[in-house]
This record gives structure tokens, C-alpha cells and sequence, in this order.
């Protein structure tokens, strides 16, 4: 009975997504800023339903963090704001003539970017990711499909009715924006492959690793992120030294953050004592290989003596992990094609950055380390979709096929293929008499 | 132990397509045409094997269109190596700079196209598919694992020793083309998530449906074309008539020919009694819903007097059914909305065409039909790889990501993004003090 209302509410989303997918780009952004608009003038409203959550979340003693990013404030609703006038800002991603081409006299064929269909999103206690997922999908005309944790549901019910009402209020199309509000488990959802289209999870690696193994939909997101960076011989030590701190302790807690530090043979001497003690010092906790860590105790035997909590020997599993912590996993290796090799091994094709002098070894590096973002001189923290100039950001993908990387709107677009001709038929163009094709490229991207 | 053997070949096809993504465009196009070279040197030996196939068939009774699809000849042969010329000529999607934006100052990052990886492909009968896919997934930089049917083992086994051979010889990197030739089911394949990142199925839509069905690695294919002509009320007949034959006739087993006609209300006294009489008299059977059946029958008596067998009222399930045949539903529609949504509740999202002197309701049908491609004015039979001018098709696709409609070498290309800097660290651009990103566009697809 409730999965049937459930299929209801999927199948009007997927009816809607047709009719939102022919709005102009005026109606979608005057919709997006009426939902700023609404937020601000509902502040208070917003902050005591979250307060109910925050009560229950206590009580039930739910963890520290996931209660950190439950709790709205001030600021996070003036961030809720500014962000939903963010994407109001972006050019419409929706019927941008992608490519062109004759194909005979008369007979044009358009590729053009189009809606997806039907976003469904999965999350965790973070209720402010609402209106940034909604106002995401509305600008790419994208139906949506939204299913908030139960500890969060005093909020998330709040801001779906005032988003959803003030974006109807602005022209949005009736039952585009959807909320499952039961409490049945995400299960239910993610089996609707007949309506929803791309699912995107929102929450720990945990739960996205729970979303990928059980669906059939495409899903955008990562559940790991072990990224690397590889310290050269040809390294500039100074910049290898600032790169690998940033990329470990600028925020442990980041997907893009470093995991393991790959340091070349020749370069031990003058690097490794150096930033392990940096390490150390900053309270960060080492797994060495067996090379790293006899190369360590011969340069200066009081470092490991002072720090036998702090200094590991480095298990198999450890090259697999990613910590999200104050901990760094160190290997030796004897050249670029090595440290290669270990990345596409061990990594989760996320992030992975080389530090060198050498144009050529750099190049190589890039090509061949199968990850979504390849680095050369500067931080793996640089991975992100601010940063990276998107506006925007859907997500971060992992997977090989239609976004990949730091994923801003393009995410959620796909293109169809219009042909424009005035009778043409297929039989002209076969056969002994055939017609020719002309196949000249009007447009190309 | 069998099953530990395949996962063997999928890992070595993995670490095989690292190599086999940094090769130069030259070396896999002398590939390419030595393979070519390779297959018209073998041409009796290929005939020979296939005859040992063709003969085991015909006795274990295999149905008449996959023999067909089996048996190679000496035109089939020639098409295999043309096939192969023509991928040579093909531009190299692998390495294109997609987008460029300075992040700041010395701080570049690129969007470039790269490989997916590990195409795994899938096939029944058709042996004259396996050059064709191999040297697709060479030009686009991948490696490729094969698995074809049982029923066409000794062709598929000396084409793929033949094409391995040649394509090594002219630089392809050892491993990176794998054929599993053991007996076990296609379902060990469909497990190997963590090695093949595309699976590519050929063959009937019932075997697409089912690879489909049975693994969570993304498949590009389509398993049905439930295929629509809509005529307008403002249709100019005699393109309505011809654009109509050709779509439904002239190669009624393809996936894009129509399988619905919707008729709109106020053209049918001088349009459906001349299309059905046509089409019966080409031996299409019509499955007319009430309305057009009312609606012949007032017009002219003896047209279903004279056509017992070859006219039934459609039923329900006529609208969501690929004939692929010399069958044809018939609806009336009230209005273009109404053709657009009984599309998209019954299509199967592969290609529609409207005939209409209409361009506002033209442009309203091609925007909100949900199809792959959508038509003005001709026939739903130009849906295709070479008619689009892809020069080579990997697939028509019906999914709503990555790739759609007919598919070129593009869907097995995705993009990796590299970042070039000079010891940049994320740091700097947070905080109080932060410096601000620059994200200048300097290149913009």
C-alpha cells in the first residue's frame, strides 16, 4: 500500500519532468530566487522544527558529527540562501545546441542538451542540502525525487513544503519536487529504476557504498576516496613539502584528502626525515612500508624512539584505506611507473597528484594514473566543484561513464537528437540509385 | 577454478588498457589496418571454421535468422576489412583538451577526453561483429574482453587469434583483447564490476534484455524501439504517406521502424483510408484502436470486408508492443499533446517523428517527447550510426545517461580532469586572508 504510493508519487514526478523540461530559463531562476526568498522570510519557522530534530538526535545520542551537520544555525540558512541565488546565476544548461551537421540538402540533425528525466536523492541528516539539490534539478529541468533521513524529518519536512510552494508559486510545474515522507527504508526507492533515472546519494561513505550495491539506477557519487600524491626524484622539495601538508592536514576529514605518500628512492635522504617529523609534529599518525621505516631509523634513530605510539609499520590492508583522519600511509618507490602502478591498484580512481621538476615523468603520470582528477605540482584538495570554477556541485563522481570528477550541472544533463527534414525517407539512400549523404559539420564540439 | 580464470584475463585487460590509453594515434591505426591485412590473408581459413559452425548449427536446428546472422561469406568478409579501413580514418577521440580554465595565476586545469577502460562485450551469432568492435575499442584507447556464443565458437575463435595477432604485431599492448572462450555462461562476465566498467551486449532483444537484468556494470544498448510517427493536423499528406511506408516498410526487423501510428483526429477522412488501404495492400497487418476502426469502416465498407485477417482491434498491450514485424497500431489522437503523451508513456524512448507544416507544434513535440531522437518531417528509419555520419556505430542507446541514440567511438570516451600548478596548496585560498580564484574560461566546449 505505501509502496504503491510511493510509485504514484515517482510516476507523477516522471510525468512533470516532461513539461519542466520545456520551461524557459527566466521561469526556472525566478522559481530558484522565490525559493531564497521564502527561506529567508521563514528563518524562524526553519530553526525550531530543526530544534525538534536536534532534541530527538540527542536523546537517541546520534554521533557527533552526523548531529554537527543535522543542527541548522544562522549562518548555515544565510548559506542556504546565497547558494540557492548562486545557481539562479548559471547559464541554463538546457538546449544549448551541442553539435550540428548536414545531412543532406534539407535534412539537419541537431544534437541538443536536454533534462535527464527524474533525480532521485537519497541523504542523510543534512537538511540543508535541500534546496541545493531541488534548485540543482529545477535549473537543469530535471524532475526530483527527494528521501531525507528519519533523523532529520522535522526539518526536511519544512523546507520541502516551503521549497516546493515557493517554487510552484514561481511557475515549477505541480509534482516535479517530491518528497517521500514514510518510513520505509531507502529500499523501496531505490527499485523505481522504471521512474528515476540517476540516483545521487548524499551522506557518509557508508551509506553511498549501501546506495551503489543496491540499485539498478545510475548512480553519482563515490563511496571512497584514497587519493595519493607522489613525491619525484625530480621533485622541487620545497613544493613537495607544502603539497603533501595541505593534502593531508588542511581537512583530514575530505574525500580529496591524501591517504598515502608515495616518496621516490633517490630523494629519502633529503625528504623523508624532514616531512615525517612535520607529520608527527602535527599530530598525524604514520604507517610505514618496511623500506620507509629502516630508512627512517638510519637517518635519526630518536625520531622513531620518540614517537613509538605515533610511528606504524604498514599492513597490506593499509594501502586500501581511506583513513578521513589524521593518518598517513608511506611507501617507497623506486620510480614513476612503480607509483603509477600502486595508484591504479590501490586507489579509488578519485584524486592523485605528482610532485616534479620533470615535464616528461609528469605528463606520464597524468595519462596513465587512472583517476578523475591527475595533479601536477599542487594539492589534491584542489579537487572540488567551486574550486575547479563549476558553481555548483552535484557531486563528486568515481565512475568511468557520463560525469566524472567534481560534477556541476552537466550531471544532470544528457542530450537528444533532433533530425529536421521536409519528407525525406530512408529508401532514397539505399540501393543501385542511392542518394548520397552529405555529412558536413555545421557545428562541432 | 574456471571462474578464477576469467577474472585472470579481466585483470590483465585492466592493467593491459593503462598502456593501451597512452598509445599514439598512429600505432593503433598500423594496428587497425593490420588487422585488416591480417583477415584478408586468412580469408579461406575464416570461411573454413565458419562452415564447421554453420554445419553444427543447421543440425542442432538453430532458428533461420541467427544462421543467417552466422554464416560468413566472401562479401561479409570484404565488409569486415572496409569496416576496419574506415576506423582507421577515423579521428582520434582519445587526448582532446574538452574545456581549459586558469584557476589562478599558474594554475591551469584541463578537461581532457580519455578511455573508459574495460569494455566488455557481449554476442550472439555474429561473428563479422568481433573486428569491428575490437578495432572501435583500440581507436578509442580501451581494452576489451569478448565473450561470444557457443553457436559460433570456431569462427570467433580463429577471427579473434587472427585479429589479436595482427593488432600486437602492429603495437597493441599484450592482453589488452581477450576473448573468454570457456563454456561457462555469460554470467560469470556479468559479475566482473571491478574490472569491466561498459558492457556492450549485440544480438537479439530478448539477450540484450537479460544482460540488462542480470549485472550492475552500465550496458550501452537498447532492448526494444517502440518507434512512433504522429500526423499533425497541419501535415502535408503526401510526406504524411511517404515518410509513413518508409518508416514501417522499407525494413520493418529494424529497431527504428514505426510500430505506432497516431493519427491526429481531424485529418482522418483524407489520410487513414488511404494509408490503411496501402499498407494492407503491402501485406501489413493493422491493429486499429475504436476510433479508426469506426472510422475506416464509415469511410469505405469494403476495405474491411475485403481485409478480415489483416485488420484487429488493438488491445492494450498493441501499444506497448515492438512488432518487428509487418504488424502496425493505429490511434486517434485528439492533438500533438496527446501523441506526445502516449509517446512517452509507451515509447521506448529510441525515436519519434511528427509530420507537420507546424514549426511552434514541430518544436513542441521534439522538445517534450522523451526520445533518444526526435523527428520533423521524415523518417523514424535515419536513427542510425552511419546515417548520422558517426562513421561507425558502437550501439543505439536507450539509456538517459552517458551516451544516447545511435552511439559512435564517443561512448567509449569519458574525461579526466588535469590540473597543472607550480606548488599551489588549497590553504591559501581559505580563511581570512584568502586569495581568490581567477576561473577564466580559456577553453569552453
Amino acid at each position: 500500500m505505501k509502496e504503491d504510493y510511493i510509485i504514484k508519487q515517482a510516476e507523477l514526478a516522471k510525468s512533470s519532468s516532461v513539461i519542466l523540461s520545456g520551461l524557459d530559463s527566466n521561469t526556472k531562476n525566478k522559481a530558484i530566487l522565490n525559493m531564497a526568498e521564502a527561506i529567508l522570510k521563514n528563518r524562524d519557522k526553519i530553526i525550531l522544527e530543526n530544534k525538534k530534530d536536534a532534541e530527538e538526535a540527542i536523546k537517541s545520542k546520534l554521533n557527533e558529527s552526523l548531529l554537527k551537520r543535522l543542527i541548522l544555525d544562522d549562518a548555515k540558512i544565510n548559506d542556504m540562501v546565497n547558494g540557492l541565488r548562486d545557481v539562479a546565476k548559471l547559464d541554463n544548461p538546457v538546449g544549448k545546441i551541442l553539435e550540428q551537421t548536414e545531412i543532406d540538402e534539407g535534412l539537419i540533425l541537431y544534437k541538443v542538451s536536454c533534462p535527464i528525466g527524474v533525480i532521485g536523492v537519497v541523504f542523510e541528516s543534512r537538511p540543508d542540502a535541500i534546496p541545493q539539490i531541488i534548485s540543482l534539478c529545477i535549473k537543469s529541468g530535471n524532475s526530483v525525487l527527494l528521501k531525507g533521513g528519519i533523523e532529520a524529518r522535522h526539518s526536511n519536512k519544512i523546507l520541502f513544503d516551503i521549497l516546493r510552494k515557493s517554487a510552484e508559486a514561481g511557475g515549477i510545474p505541480k509534482n516535479s519536487i517530491q518528497m517521500i515522507e514514510t518510513r520505509e527504508q531507502v529500499a523501496e526507492m531505490l527499485k523505481l529504476g522504471n521512474y528515476i533515472d540517476l540516483l545521487i546519494p548524499r551522506g557518509s561513505n557508508k551509506f553511498v557504498k549501501y546506495i551503489k550495491e543496491n540499485t539498478k539506477i545510475p548512480v553519482l557519487g563515490h563511496s571512497e576516496g584514497i587519493c595519493h600524491v607522489y613525491v619525484d626524484r625530480d621533485a622541487d622539495i620545497k613544493k613537495a613539502f607544502e603539497v603533501c601538508i595541505d593534502s593531508k592536514c588542511q581537512y583530514p576529514a575530505a574525500c580529496n584528502s591524501m591517504e598515502t605518500l608515495l616518496i621516490n628512492k633517490d630523494i629519502i635522504k633529503k625528504f623523508l626525515p624532514v616531512i615525517a617529523n612535520f607529520f608527527l609534529n602535527a599530530n598525524v599518525e604514520l604507517r610505514l612500508d618496511s623500506y620507509s621505516l629502516k630508512a627512517l631509523n638510519n637517518s635519526d634513530k630518536s625520531i622513531l624512539k620518540n614517537n613509538r605510539n605515533k610511528i606504524k609499520k604498514a599492513e597490506e590492508k593499509d594501502w586500501g584505506t581511506e583513513y578521513s583522519d589524521l593518518i598517513l600511509s608511506i611507501k617507497i618507490v623506486n620510480d614513476a611507473e612503480e607509483a603509477i602502478g600502486h595508484i591504479n591498484k590501490f586507489g579509488s580512481r578519485h584524486t592523485d597528484s605528482i610532485i616534479t621538476e620533470n615535464k616528461e615523468t609528469a605528463e606520464k603520470f597524468m595519462s596513465l594514473v587512472d583517476s578523475s582528477s591527475v595533479m601536477w605540482n599542487c594539492s589534491t584538495r584542489f579537487a572540488d566543484g567551486y574550486r575547479y570554477g563549476k558553481g555548483a556541485e552535484v557531486g563528486i563522481s568515481t565512475a568511468k561513464i557520463h560525469s566524472r570528477g567534481p560534477v556541476g550541472l552537466e550531471g544532470l544533463i544528457i542530450y537528444k537528437y533532433k533530425l529536421v527534414g521536409s519528407g525525406q525517407i530512408a529508401k532514397d539512400y539505399t540501393g543501385t540509385n542511392a542518394k548520397k549523404f552529405i555529412h558536413r559539420k555545421i557545428r562541432d564540439n
